[in-house]
C-alpha cells in the first residue's frame, strides 16, 4: 500500500468503540493540517444512510471545503431512527475539538442497516482520537474501516511535476454489495498538490468512471457509498495547466488500483477477471457488454470452476441490450482464443483448465469490424464461499 | 401435475438420440390432430439459437399456424457452425413424415451453447417417435426437455364453459439462467379449445407478463427461451366472447403454476419466495420494486440462511430506480412485521428465524400513502449448491 511517502499534512487516527461486536478498531479519523479542496461522489440508492446525507449537504454548505472524515465501521447507521441526529452530533462535536465548521466535516458509515447507532460510543473515543493523530496511521484507518473484507486495501502515487513532487494516497474497503454505479463503498483519497475545488470535482467524476463504476462483485449498490478526495495543497506544488492532467492520470490510477483490489476481496473470491471489449460502436457500448459479461452470475462460476464455457460470455453479452451481430464475435480466455467469428475453435482443454486455474483471468471480447469502441471492466468469481458468507452475516 | 384430463387432439412421444451423454431421452415430439393456432414468444437476448431464428420465421410464414413442436435436450444449437441446417433439416424431415407443411414445425432446444448439434442424430430418431405418438405421454415430454432441472414441471386447467369443457396442460423446463424477460426457458402448452390466433396471441403476452416474466433464478436470460400454446380446438368448445376472460384467467394461472414450478426448482434453491410490493405509483413501478428485490444476491443468500435481513430488502428497493420515500415503507416476512415507516421493529429473533426455515417464503414490501401499484414475484434462495452445479456444468 505504501511504496511512497503518504502526502503531506494529513494525520490520521483509529480507535475501538465497541460498534462492531469483534475487538478491532471501528472508528477512524483523517484530519487535514489545512482545511483541504474536498470532491466527493456518493451512491445512487434510493434509500440513503444518514452519514451520507449529512455529508452531501456539508459539501454543499461549506463549497466544497472539509477538514476533517470521521468514519465507523460496523453500522450503516441506514434506517435508523436516530441516524440523523447521531451523524449530526459527531460530526459537530469532532469539529469543535478540531475548531473547524461543523459543515468542514464529513461522515461516513458502514456496516449492518437497519440497527441503531449509539452516539456515545463515538463521542466518547472522540478526544482520545484528536490526541493521537499523527502522520503515519493510514494503515490503521485502512484496517479500521473494513467489514468483511479480508485485505486492507490502498494505493498511492507520486507525481513529478515541474515545481516539484505531490503525492496521492488512498484507501477504501468493500467486498460484497458491489455494484458498477457510481461510487462504491468507501474510499478516502488524499493528496498534498494544490487543486482548485471545481477542477478536483471533475477529476473524480472522470476517475470515478473508469474505476469505481466499472467493478462488479455481486450487482447490488449499497446505501452507503462514498468516495471523497481530499487536496490541502501542503506540497505547495501546483500542478501547470499543461501537468493537470498528468496529475489526473495518477489520481486515476490510484482510484483504479483501489477499484481493482475491492474486487480481488470480493466475498468469497479466488479471482480476480478483468474483462476488455473492444470494437464496439462506442466506449459506452462497449461498457454495457462489459457490464453485463461482469455482472453474469453464469459467467462467474464459470470463472470459478475454470471452465471455459464462452457460451455464457457470449449470452451475457447479447443480454446488454447492445445490437452486435454474434458472427463477428472473438473471444478469448487467458490469452487463447475459444471463439472466433461467434463458433467454437479448438484449444487444449486440460491446457485451458491449467490456465483458467491461475488468480487472474482475462477475458477479451472483440466484436471484428468497423468499430472502436473498448472498455475495461474488473470482477471476481462466484464461489460457494461467497454464499457462504452473506448466509450468515446479519446473525 | 395431470389433476384433470389432457387436452383433446393431441399427441406426444420421445426417444434417447444420443445427444446428451447421460441415457435418458433427449428428444420430444408434440403433435397436433389438425393445424393448431399458435401463439409464441422467444427470448429477447441479441444472440439467439438457431432454433429460435427459424421458428421465429415459422411463425410469420405459416400466419401462426402449427402441427408440431420438435424438442430436444442436451445442446442449445446456439453459436455452431451448421445450426440453421440442422435446425431446417430436422423440422423438415418432421414435416414430411407428418404432412405438414416445414413451416409448421417449431423446433425448440436447450443444453450447453457452442458445441456442433448432429442432424443425424435426430433424423434417424424421427420415424420411430411418430410410430409411438399417443396421447398419453405428456409426462414423457416433460421429462425429456429438462437440462439441470431436478422436478418436471406442468400444469393443467379444465374451464367449464357454457357449450361444454375445455382443456389447458402445459409442461416447461428451466431451473438456471432464469430472469424476468420475455418468455424464459422451455414452454408449450396445449389447449383444445378453440381460439382465434390473434386473441390467442395477445392473451399469451398478457399472461406471460405476470408469469415467466416475473420470476428469476440468477438474473441471467438464455439464447433459447421459446414459449408456444397451441389451440386446436378439438374439444369443439369456442368461448362466448364474455367467457374468454375467464379462458384467459385459466391459461394465466396455468402458466403461473409452470413458472413458480422453475423457480422452487431453481439451481441449487430450496425455498419458494413470493416477493409482493404493494403501493407503488404503478403497477409498473411495483413490479421494477419487486424485480430488484428478486433479483438480489444479497437478499437470496439471507433468505438462504434464513437471516431475517431487511436492510438489504429495502436497499435492493433503493436501487430499483423508483422514487419512494424510505420512511414510508413497511416490510413483512413471514407474516411477521420487521420494518415499519423504513425504521426496525421489535420481532422474536428465534421464532422468526424458524419461520424463514420453511420452503415457502413470503416478503411483503409495502408503501403506506396514496399508490395503489402492485406486483408479485418469484425468486428462490441462493445458496452454495447454485455455485456448485454451475461451476462444473460443461465439462
Amino acid at each position: 500500500m505504501r511504496p511512497f511517502d503518504l502526502p503531506l499534512g494529513f494525520k490520521y487516527a483509529t480507535a475501538y468503540a465497541g460498534i462492531r461486536k469483534q475487538q478491532k478498531d471501528d472508528l477512524a479519523l483523517i484530519v487535514s493540517a489545512v482545511p483541504a479542496a474536498a470532491a466527493a461522489v456518493f451512491t445512487t440508492n434510493k434509500v440513503q444512510a444518514a452519514p451520507v446525507k449529512l455529508a452531501r449537504a456539508n459539501m454543499r454548505l461549506s463549497k466544497g471545503v472539509c477538514g476533517a472524515i470521521l468514519v465507523n465501521a460496523g453500522n450503516a447507521n441506514c434506517a435508523t431512527r436516530n441516524g440523523d441526529r447521531v451523524a449530526a452530533n459527531t460530526t459537530k462535536a469532532l469539529a469543535k475539538l478540531l475548531k473547524l465548521q461543523p459543515t468542514q466535516v464529513l461522515p461516513a458509515s458502514t456496516g449492518v442497516i437497519g440497527v441503531e447507532l449509539e452516539e456515545d460510543l463515538i463521542l466518547s473515543k472522540l478526544e482520545e482520537m484528536v490526541e493521537s493523530l499523527n502522520e503515519n496511521s493510514l494503515p490503521d484507518v485502512a484496517r479500521a474501516i473494513l467489514t468483511t473484507d479480508l485485505q486492507a486495501k490502498g494505493a498511492s502515487r507520486e507525481v513529478t511535476l515541474r515545481r516539484g513532487l505531490v503525492r496521492v494516497a488512498g484507501v477504501t474497503k468493500g467486498s460484497g454489495m458491489i455494484h458498477p454505479r457510481m461510487a462504491t463503498t468507501l474510499g478516502f483519497v488524499m493528496t498534498d498538490a494544490v487543486i482548485p475545488q471545481t477542477l478536483l470535482r471533475r477529476m473524480l467524476v472522470r476517475a470515478t468512471e473508469v474505476s469505481y463504476n466499472r467493478i462488479s462483485v455481486d450487482g447490488d449498490t449499497s446505501t452507503n457509498d462514498t468516495l471523497v478526495v481530499l487536496a490541502n495543497g501542503a506540497s505547495g506544488v501546483r500542478p501547470d495547466p499543461k501537468e493537470m492532467s498528468t496529475f489526473e492520470e495518477s489520481l486515476t490510477e490510484t482510484l483504479q488500483s483501489m477499484a481493482r483490489q475491492i474486487v480481488r476481496d470480493g466475498e468469497g473470491a479466488r479471482k480476480l477477471v478483468s474483462v476488455e471489449v473492444h470494437g464496439a460502436m462506442s466506449d459506452s457500448s462497449a461498457a454495457s457488454i462489459a457490464r453485463s459479461i461482469s455482472n453474469s452470475p453464469l459467467v462467474k462460476t464459470a470463472i470459478a470452476g475454470s471452465d471455459p464455457n464462452w457460451g455464457r460470455i457470449i449470452s451475457a453479452a447479447g443480454n446488454s441490450g447492445v445490437n452486435f451481430d454474434q458472427n463477428t464475435v472473438d473471444i478469448t480466455l487467458q490469452d487463447i482464443r475459444v471463439c472466433r467469428n461467434g463458433l467454437a475453435c479448438p484449444f487444449d482443454e486440460l491446457d485451458m483448465k491449467q490456465r483458467l486455474d491461475d488468480t487472474d483471468v482475462s477475458i477479451v471480447f472483440r466484436i471484428t469490424g468497423k468499430g472502436k469502441g473498448s472498455a475495461t471492466f474488473w470482477t471476481c468469481d462466484l464461489t460457494e464461499d461467497y454464499v457462504h458468507i452473506n448466509a450468515a452475516y446479519r446473525t
